[in-house]
């Protein structure tokens, strides 16, 4: 068997880099060259996380001297990743970016949202790795914009049924653990305040509001269209409202949707579309979010009737929604195979 | 000043009718004479719930050895509480029903869901007492059927606009802590299966949706229509969806409405209707959870834009949600302070 | 009736001092004239703590400014609340400072825990304020220093055995809920942190230990002692271990002691010692935390044979082991009944 | 590589059985050939614990019908065990069995806390196996008696203390989170009473206490003593009380210590003593039970100072406090690698 590949994670204090980390180490055909981290360097990643196995020393991040690296993951906050993976791409790196900055294709909306965007030129090159909706493109792509944790939910609940233009609006109303807000949040993120608390929060628009409504017009645009004077839908209705749960990891969304036209079959179009998918499971009955924790995968459950289905999607957020996912296109990136360090 | 009315509470060992007879032991106007239960009887409230201060022991119902009792308020199980409340209006009580049995004006539609009714002829003199929504005749009803916990928060957050004719159809996305469950849910309802868990449930219909399109029409039905030709709607779309929350008390409604027309300026809209309100208060941000804990309180908040609105509105399923609003209504039906023992 | 007595809380932006400024805000005889912070100056209480009914705008303390206040309480951190006391106390205010600064008699031992001692002139006037156990020197002294959460339910389960002469030795076993650590913990006390997690913390040392010395000594040498030979102890033997908790609001101890002789009746020596007490309560089984949520109770559980004790006391750590026992003590200062405004 | 072992997991349907089952179907040396249940027999172990992969149907336990078969774990209620470890005994079976039939080695004091023993016959040969204590026997045995939660944090603790002979008595505090109790505990067990609670339990005596005591005694009988005049202590005081954590799985015990003579190099006695050990590492602060859940770890922290030793023990009660250390021992006795499927 051939040397494992030698993988940099930069910024691996916060939640997700933590966990991309590792599960890099712990893959058994990767390896963790470096994780680095500003505020955290000189301790052990073990130290910081103790349920973790890793035992590899946090350093500070030098592109210069990193040796025999393949490929990169990064955990920046956004605006700050860009110009690390920019740098990465220099050297050659394949670059799985957990950040936003290369989600968006649209740069003015990427300004809207996050503000100037510091890489503009690399966008075009990027893939949107929501990995079973777009598996061939990952494969080859040398640059990976790992989805939000919100989007990868809501779009793998939306997607059979965008794929065949059967959206005509939707409402997405997503509950989300406190990990998914990050490790710097204070007091607002503190026990004594989440502790049997639960809350909307950003309900006049969030973050990753954009990021799904860019993904569910493009799976729209792919739909047969059989009449031609049936044009593709250049906007779709969608209202997200994202809810804080108290606990730690595991997200939900609850997806209701007015359809264009009846589905007879809602639940074997759903599990037709993800027959054989080893991390997206298609159940007779809604989720919990504990069947999902530490693991990379969905589950999803369709119900409805008439022109209205209800769709709901678990995932952990940290996982599938964030590392685990980084790791499975990383694995289609280098050739691997998807489920590798996974299990 | 007079003496305090003498209260009988029928099923005080569950949730909702502990806290009812804990209220009414509080209450300054009010006697707690009698509290009852089947399975528990011989034991102090106390001792059942250590947090409370109600010393009574718990007895048989024994509604020949009631002894100067003016008011009952019935904590039963669907269909049980029925005869109980009929014999107790016999002896000209004033009832406050916990349960779901004279909700649904409609003995059909209540047979659909929950069975044969009882005691159908009942039902026209029953008052559904969502306090806000209906003070005048609650002030006057011999029987008042106190809401299910999930209609009330729903409701508090539509009714301002299905008042004036405004909903073309709604989506209620319900979450609620675990005592709305009731106390014999056994090993579905331990810790160890909802602690950092969190799921939808019912999602192909839940017995609460009923009670929402009932009132919702009404509310529509006395909604100003300018135009002769635009007659009361007879159907309403709604789709409910309650989730169970991994917490104890508290209870959620995000709401998302397709407005009939556009509203200027909903939040001024909603100000309006609860101003001077007690118990509910429209606020500028959306409300948590912890917020409402332990009061009468139903905090909400709407925002939206054109044709939508998002409404959120959040109370404690055991306060505002059951026993809190049934000693409301039982202040106004023997002509107290509505708030009184409540705060 | 007179006007209530005008009261100033000081650093009412934590956890403790909130609560106060909430409690005196809602007490029948006090009137909350100011309640100040620094940092949150500007504010209105409520916004910060929206489960609180006080619509008190925060300010920047200013002795010299304040108005016709007669008492204070001071909720600084160590250190910082010296000055302040000082000052209040030459306006003549009578204070109640939750602080640590006035609790260990001697200036040599707080140095040893928490540095130099800014007003140690003042130490000798000021009186330990465990309300049952001093009551009388309460009721007299112008500067009460509130126990330590810790203190408050260790020396309640240790006063009875203690005041006899009856504690050989003695292992506190202690578990606080995590407001008991502030509100500035950072991500140390975040959700992601604590959920699911449990741990003993300063096991080589806690701040509450000398505390928790001086008043067993103190109670020690107040015992009884038949015989001319025996004279008072000068040392107890305590060992002190906290452990966090995955909650808000509580505090347990469990307290194992090692008697001087076998106590025959031991309940009914805590009974005894309690009888009367408005907020301690001795009861035949093991107290829980949710007993006395929200509440100023302790309740205490003991049980043992022959020459070993285990003495379990259960607080709420920001009512009774803070701001409670603080209104408490502020009710005896002031010659109000004891019990006011903490019902 | 041969063919791996088949086992049969009576009692599958509880907490232990279920993840016993679990890891049996994971471990790569181990095949799960039948996973019984009397009360969920035609459940599918995946429907009942969705977090699980493992697929197998539970069926009645038939031992008449069961099929190359080498090894059982028996997760059955004391009493109910004992017949139905002979009976696989008798079928030459290696035998775990995780109940507490076969942990006491007199009967008599077996029957004061459980009842009569159905096969006292079998006591002799059984092995206690708390495998880092006993590893050789373990090894050996036909049938293992896998120790209880809490004795294994316990006596992990206090086992290099003990083995000198260093331990005149000891305070257990112990702590557990809920699936310590089982799956049958009802209302008791449930969320609504468990969250933001805390409490001691079994204040007058736990079941696990005698088999702490035996342990340690037998741990004492083999110390090295210098002189001849000292014989093998008979008794060891044991202070023994369980507390329930609001959490679903961890264990922490913390042991305070009184030392027969003061030890030097505390930390130090416990690396040497578990140096190597895979499943038990000596850590220089506090650990926190997140850190070792879903996982077969205990990990330790001793400190202390001249005749006083506070030691804290945090397992996964589920893990290494049931199934897990029954795979471990299995494992032995299997001649596997001992760490083989708790990776």
């Amino acid at each position: 068997m051939s040397d494992p590949t030698r993988v940099v994670v930069a910024g691996a204090s916060g939640y997700a880099g933590a966990l991309a980390a590792e599960l890099v180490d712990r893959h058994p055909r990767l390896e963790l060259a470096y994780a680095t981290s500003r505020s955290e360097a000189g301790e052990r990643l073990r130290d910081l996380y103790p349920r973790y196995r890793c035992e590899i020393e946090l350093t500070e991040l030098d592109l210069g001297e990193i040796e025999d690296v393949e490929a990169g993951i990064v955990s920046y906050p956004h605006a700050a990743a860009a110009p690390v993976v920019a740098a990465m791409r220099g050297l050659g790196l394949s670059v799985v970016d957990l950040s936003a900055d290369f989600r968006l294709v649209d740069a003015a909306i990427y300004e809207r949202w996050y503000g100037p965007h510091g890489e503009p030129e690399l966008l075009e090159n990027a893939v949107y790795g929501l990995t079973e909706l777009d598996r061939e493109r990952v494969r080859t792509a040398g640059l990976v914009a790992n989805p939000g944790c919100y989007p990868t939910a809501a779009l793998l609940a939306l997607a059979p049924l965008a794929e065949r233009g059967l959206i005509a609006s939707v409402v997405v109303d997503a509950k989300s653990g406190v990990s998914g807000a990050g490790r710097d949040g204070g007091e607002r993120l503190s026990l004594v305040n989440l502790t049997e608390n639960f809350m909307p929060y950003a309900v006049d628009g969030h973050r990753h509001l954009p990021e799904i409504e860019q993904e569910l017009l493009r799976l729209a645009a792919s739909a047969p269209r059989p009449g031609a004077s049936r044009s593709a839908p250049d906007d779709v209705s969608v209202t997200f409202v994202p809810h804080l749960l108290p606990l730690d990891q595991g997200l939900l969304t609850s997806c209701y949707v007015e359809l264009t036209e009846p589905v007879e079959d809602l639940e074997g179009l759903f599990r037709e579309r993800y027959e054989g998918e080893p991390f997206v499971s298609v159940i007779d009955s809604p989720p919990g979010l504990r069947d999902v924790r530490d693991t990379n995968d969905c589950r999803i459950h369709a119900s409805g009737g008439g022109e209205r289905a209800v769709v709901f999607a678990a995932i952990d957020n940290l996982w599938k929604g964030a590392a685990g996912q980084a790791i499975q296109n990383l694995n289609l990136m280098l050739g691997l195979e998807e489920t590798e360090g996974l299990r």
